[in-house]
């Protein structure tokens, strides 16, 4: 894929999702928007997908040391971690992969944010237990 | 820059973000996370930015389109549009161009939902009144 960390764990949805918030936190990051994109698109068009919660990670040193050197990044903060089952009780847990950050800015000056996001996120993949692609 | 679409509006940042949030609407986008982050920074960490908002704004048929062709494209959901106030009492809009959705995942498919988004966003920015750079 390229652009996500990504671990498939063999344990049912809310288990992982419950798990992934602590991890997060863990990790000194702050979940500060959580959508609910399974419920969202039933509520809204009816359309049915496999449980899917879209979490929007912050680790505000990290933002501010983002925002500081590329004044448009906020366009891909937070950091989302997203959360889906898959079949047969497994769950698949992707962050987007910081290095995009600097792959889409063409900006050197993210590299060290990157790379301790990406650090940092890793850690929290890992933790889960399960089987990790990055 | 090359990963947003940008508008320049020769207003103050509150009615800026309040005509952002209208303009949306009208284009068919929820807006389902609002992040204040100049807030959020200012809390956490005591770090001062000018007034930045982020809006994650969704328009649940594209949202639905886009990961029936690509599952993991939640990382890149909803579309940040990110109000922030420049100097003079001027206020930049700013959205992730939905174009990086194809470049940053290399599918293809996404090509048509990437459009027909990126038309509509542009639309919400063109009505601003501002002066638009893509």
């Amino acid at each position: 894929m390229g652009y996500a960390l990504s671990t498939t764990v063999d344990r049912p949805f809310e288990q992982v999702l419950a798990a992934t918030r602590s991890a997060l936190a863990d990790q000194g990051f702050g979940v500060l928007t959580e959508i609910d994109l399974a419920g969202t698109l039933k509520a809204r068009i009816g359309a049915e997908i496999p449980s899917q919660v879209i979490l929007g990670a912050c680790r505000p040193p990290l933002a501010h040391a983002a925002v500081s050197v590329e004044p448009s990044i906020g366009l891909l903060l937070p950091c989302n971690v997203v959360v889906r089952a898959l079949k047969d009780g497994e769950t698949l847990v992707e962050a987007l992969d910081p290095t995009v950050m600097v792959t889409m800015t063409g900006n050197q000056a993210l590299s060290d944010v990157a790379s301790e996001a990406r650090e940092l996120l890793t850690n929290a993949l890992v933790s889960l237990d399960g089987t990790l692609t990055t």
